[in-house]
């Protein structure tokens, strides 16, 4: 592990990226897609990365990063968490994408069913939005209902019913989505009666509120709870998308804490350490509708992804890993907020300590953000300015700290260009 | 690679075949889901599978086959090819899912868009879904248009819009989806007029019928030429999907031979030998479009299966692939003809010789094709009985012959059961 202190904006090349960029324009629309597009942010992120280990990456021109993004979540344990390698060689040799499914698929199962107090099955995919996706069509067969409610703002994946951006994507769909506001139970009953509570399918949430662009927010106690009785009155399916939280909080359901079981759940990012799988798993009673469905793809029986899943959920488990995720989140929230005393800024840090988020006070528009962390980016640690990032069990007291190092030069950076609050 | 013969059925067991089916009852709904779920196959399939080389699989049980299916296509190379898996564990080294795109994404993007004639520019995703899916929504940006054709019968994924099996999706999404005839233009030119040519948004072709439960059919020139002038007419997108087909007839486009280019066109399966990827491609008109498309997912970056892209498309080509599977191919055909006629049956032997389909006469029901496969599965090869069967450059004339022992078997069975025609 790397204990080194990246190297500050005055030592660094980009010449490798920019002409990997100017590539990637003639063969890629826009230059590159989706939620690792740095388009949208400061030319001091890279676009473009050579290697990963543990907290740290290395873009193409060699500059070392503290990754506080863990690629958006997928990235738990560390990159090239050794456990989860070995688990995954030791499958490779064996065969990865076969002729069919592999025993491991039936231990995965098996594993994420004990793991998960509300499933008692489990279907494997490989997008987040393959897992939202089937979530909602085992609970439209199950109910004979199309209507589907999701908290405003809230991101359950880029497939056409709920892709922020309906570029694309027919109006049909978007028209049985309805939304309430997220921690606001009368928004929800508002939107069940508005709707027809006898045609709402699903109703979706998050484990705690983190749409972008927004200070996240817990869920209440309040909320969870209604939102459970809710479902139970009407008839609805209660929706769990735990792909961005999941594993993140606790070993099992995020919403264990408040006594409230989902109906369906939907997995990814994080259950194999970086390998590529999805998840969706639900209550018995929704065995019959999944079993209903014909639900598949060319790569979803793949045997690697499914060894590294079982040897992550393993790992998190007996390694500590959520506590670990908080110890070093603490640390870094603790620096933050010093920072912030010292440069004389009052700033907001929100969600769980190990999913950190900070904003500014009066800067709506993401401003000082946006300068913030193209400071940190150019003294080598990546945060985003409007969405949440993430931490591994793999980041030491060492990588916050130096991580803390390019905060402090983010706000300096604020500090010259705003003034200070 | 081995050159022996299978065991026949006399020495095989099932057991731990047995009891992993027994565990998946209980945490996967139905047991399997999806085209590897062999629930509607005869039980001498195996269910889950231990391990694969080259040509040949091993079912949990140890019991070996030759493999027809290569995993419904992925396996082009042969299971665990050397170059593939050498270029794939260089790239693991460094990283796979890592912060951000690394440079073989535009190593890969160039490749295709340079072996591929229609194509400037690339996006890679996980699915085929998403790749065809994809197609469609760019289709949609650019024309502004919702309706789209696509072939009775055919299979464009298992997303809403397509999902041969309605259940769970809703019918707002298909009623965008309008039906012509394979090989019939005047049907395509009857559902434009039908539709409102100007409502169409695209036009889905696939590079030959290969939909399961019918005989496979090759496009004819004339079908080839009159879709892409009725696309042209009418301002729809002709997108090609390559999902299944891609690579195995030619080492560019597969309707490169008609000299016809669509604009838009979906890979998956084979471009990684069996690693995750697929590709959505279009003409530099389609960029702006599919720019404007909020299109990602957590894994949709990974490097290792772009670095076993590059490696698998560099030895399709250079270690002439389309080829070997012909000669393989057609090895097959002409054994399998000799059988029947010492067997005294009328069968025919459809579509392209490396993506190989044999129906019986007078089996509507495919009730033959159930008792030839069953037994072709309990003598050592695997085949399907309602689906087009793949071929990999892997497989040896001892691989042919070794699966022509089983199909023997199968065809005696089949009189056995049935009489000889």
């Amino acid at each position: 592990m790397s204990t080194s202190t990246p190297k500050a904006s005055r030592d660094r090349v980009r010449a490798a990226d920019a002409a990997l960029r100017a590539r990637a324009a003639n063969v890629i629309p826009g230059g590159m897609y989706g939620h690792l597009n740095v388009g949208p942010l400061p030319p001091t992120y890279p676009q473009f990365y050579e290697r990963a280990e543990g907290a740290r990456v290395w873009d193409v021109d060699g500059n070392e990063y503290v990754d506080l993004m863990c690629g958006f979540g997928p990235n738990i344990l560390g990159y090239g968490h050794p456990g989860v390698e070995k688990a995954a060689a030791a499958q490779r040799v064996q065969g990865d994408t076969q002729a069919g499914p592999t025993p491991v698929m039936v231990e995965l199962a098996e594993l994420m069913v004990d793991r998960l107090s509300h499933a008692d099955w489990a279907i494997f995919s490989k997008n987040g939005n393959d897992a939202t996706g089937l979530a909602l069509a085992v609970a439209r067969a199950a109910t004979g209902r199309a209507a589907v409610l999701m908290a405003e703002n809230a991101y359950h994946g880029s497939a056409g019913w709920c892709n922020p951006n309906p570029s694309g994507y027919p109006s049909v769909e978007r028209k049985l989505v309805h939304r309430y506001r997220y921690n606001d139970l009368a928004s929800v009953e508002t939107a069940l009666q508005a709707v027809g509570e006898q045609d709402v399918a699903a109703v979706f949430v998050s484990p705690f509120r983190h749409d972008a662009g927004f200070e996240q927010e817990l869920a209440t106690q309040e909320f969870a709870a209604g939102v459970r009785e809710l479902c139970d009155k009407s008839g609805a399916a209660l929706v769990m998308d735990e792909v961005r939280a999941g594993f993140r909080m606790t070993h099992g359901d995020s919403w264990e804490q408040f006594g409230v079981a989902p109906d369906l759940s939907a997995w990814g990012k994080a259950i194999a350490n970086g390998y590529p799988i999805s998840a969706t798993l639900g209550r018995g009673e929704f065995a019959a509708a999944a079993s209903s469905i014909y639900a598949t793809g060319s790569f979803w029986f793949q045997a690697v992804p499914m060894a590294a899943a079982v040897a992550t959920i393993h790992a998190l488990r007996d390694d500590g890993a959520v506590g670990a995720m908080e110890r070093a989140g603490e640390r870094l929230r603790r620096g933050l907020e010093a920072q912030a005393n010292r440069h004389g800024f009052d700033i907001r840090q929100t969600g769980p300590v190990q999913m950190p988020f900070l904003t500014f006070a009066a800067d709506a528009k993401f401003e000082r953000a946006w300068v913030f962390s193209a400071a940190a980016a150019d003294h080598g640690a990546i945060v985003h300015p409007r969405h949440n990032w993430f931490l591994s069990a793999a980041h030491t007291d060492d990588d916050i700290d130096a991580a803390l190092v390019a905060t402090d030069a983010g706000f300096e950076a604020v500090a010259q260009q705003f003034g200070r609050d």
